[in-house]
């Protein structure tokens, strides 16, 4: 698929897609034994058991142990597909925007303090300036793509540095004390290439993958799907290719949450999915590495029809559904209150073997 | 409906009916209008903004106050109709899982860890005997009801004192500082007093709100269908006579929980409900007080068919979906940060119209 030997940078990320260990059945077998046998009736707890027996095999331990220190990820870039108007903001809105994450008014900071979790930025690729900030990680890895309807969105060693950004930024996270990376995007006509991803690794037509983002009208909705269509045939994407799906049709911030998957799941660490970006992100990254679906959850269901499209195809049942379609990382952060409270309980919650006066 | 004057503490319920207030739509409304003026696509955070809304409403304040100090009230009680064989459960696990809240082991505890709330136990009419402990407040206004399938569960005074207890109890918390209240409840066959509620206040049958509640199988949900049949048969239920029914057919926990919502509406506090229990008090309170709806959060939706016909009928939509039937008020518990969320957003999320480059 490659011309010639993959370079030093593509093989660095095929060692991080390597790390990425089998998912621990055992563990999760065990945390829905353990939870069967507390001091409830089975099963009343629903999808929070399911939940608690998913971090129990993401950190192969029975209890797992409770998140203390999410932070959230908000992976930045833009989109040089955005000169066709597949969008009504302009460009600059994502520089905008991460000036306000950085200045914390924006809705995943509100979201992100409501929940106890840390906002942590990754400049990956904006084309405008963003003011120095602590909360912020410099890694351009170029100022946004290339139309991906004229041509590739940016080379294999690009997508590969910015695959390699996010993943060291997540590793760095970790290292720190952070258990728990939720992904978040900003990036002005994202979804056109989120679309593309989705299609690429589902093999699903543009119209099941393409929603209106941000706020596309009908008839630009109806632009953008044609676009999308367009940009598949014109790429012939291979999915057993994801550098090669990245680098066509991608945006710098879906590649560096690509890393952040990868990495927070070769740490035995839970990933939260967001929207439609984070899904395509996913997706990707699970063409790296099948087995990085295990350490993932799903924190609610966007209406953009990727969304669902996409995490049916993982086979992940969202925590929420709230109709939320901003990006940023609030859905997913939204969910890891519930992720704590399904740890909690494996940990916290008596036998019911103890039950004083049971039947 | 009563025979002769209402007593002194039935006078007290209808006061603390009477107390409150109208929903304040044009906080709502405010509240809506301050969100489509925020840093994101108008309508981008789905129901958050929708609840960041109705948390305007009830404290007819915008932004509203960020929850900052939540504590569930367990309501726990017996009752009669355990005798009828309508659980596999023994009348002795309500007071055994009472001492589990207030040893910190149960479910209730965990979750309510996990999202910073408070447990308070409230034994309303607990059969056995419970321990002493700085969480439980003891306010037994009999040891359970009598069987409601044989006769009036308790008299109309002993549910005036129950509603009364819960009141109370509410009122206490919310002057130590309390600011969100999550209705629980725990009760060896509560379920089918909950569907005798259920249905008196829908008017529907006996089989459209009668569920497996703790663990019934078919031949015992057949018979606890047909149990809530003759009960509302023999009883002949008022719906515009809540006391009434409460003594008729419900629990002391169900009362219980009616005098926290309408203390807590009363009080601007926004009231959480749980499962088909706090959903049926919820819908007795109503009928005390149509306006405490707008003070009521449905917290998630649970799988006992009653839950959705309850919410249904008070026009509630939940917030979480996760298959959740335990009670106790964890399912309440895990949208409190949800709640927390929506109104942080409307707090400290700047303008768009501040938006730099913007369109």
């Amino acid at each position: 698929v490659t011309d010639g030997a993959p370079s030093a940078v593509e093989r660095r990320v095929a060692d991080l897609a390597a790390a990425v260990p089998r998912v621990d059945a055992g563990a999760a077998s065990a945390a829905q034994v353990r939870s069967d046998g507390l001091l409830k009736p089975p099963g009343s707890l629903g999808a929070v058991e399911v939940l608690g027996a998913r971090l129990a095999a993401v950190a192969c331990a029975v209890p797992p142990p409770v998140p203390a220190a999410p932070a959230v990820v908000v992976a930045a870039a833009d989109h040089g597909v955005h000169a066709q108007g597949v969008t009504p903001w302009p460009q600059s809105v994502t520089a905008s925007m991460v000036g306000a994450f950085l200045a914390g008014t924006a809705s995943v900071n509100a979201v992100a303090a409501a929940v106890g979790a840390r906002v942590v930025v990754l400049d990956v690729g904006c084309a405008g300036e963003v003011p120095d900030h602590p909360r912020l990680r410099r890694a351009r890895v170029r100022r946004g793509t290339a139309d991906l309807s004229a041509g590739p969105a940016m080379t294999r060693e690009e997508a590969a540095g910015a695959v390699l950004a996010g993943a060291g930024l997540a590793e760095e996270l970790v290292a720190a004390g952070v258990d728990l990376l939720v992904l978040g995007d900003m990036g002005i006509a994202n979804t056109t290439a989120a679309a593309c991803l989705l299609a690429a690794c589902t093999g699903r037509p543009a119209a099941d993958v393409t929603g209106p983002g941000a706020g596309a009208d009908a008839a630009m909705l109806a632009h953008k799907t044609a676009l999308v269509t367009a940009a598949l045939d014109r790429h012939r994407l291979d999915p057993a290719d994801p550098l090669g799906v990245l680098a066509a049709v991608g945006g710098l911030e879906h590649a560096a949450l690509v890393g952040v998957a990868l990495s927070g799941a070769a740490d035995g660490v839970p990933v939260v999915l967001d929207g439609v970006n984070t899904v395509a992100a996913a997706l990707v990254a699970r063409a790296f590495a099948p087995d990085v679906v295990g350490a993932l959850v799903a924190g609610h269901r966007s209406p953009e029809p990727g969304a669902s499209v996409g995490l049916g195809a993982l086979g992940l049942d969202p925590v929420l559904d709230l109709g939320l379609r901003l990006g940023e990382g609030t859905g997913g952060l939204l969910a890891v209150p519930v992720l704590a409270a399904a740890a909690r309980v494996l940990t916290d919650v008596g036998a019911i073997a103890d039950l004083a006066g049971g039947a």
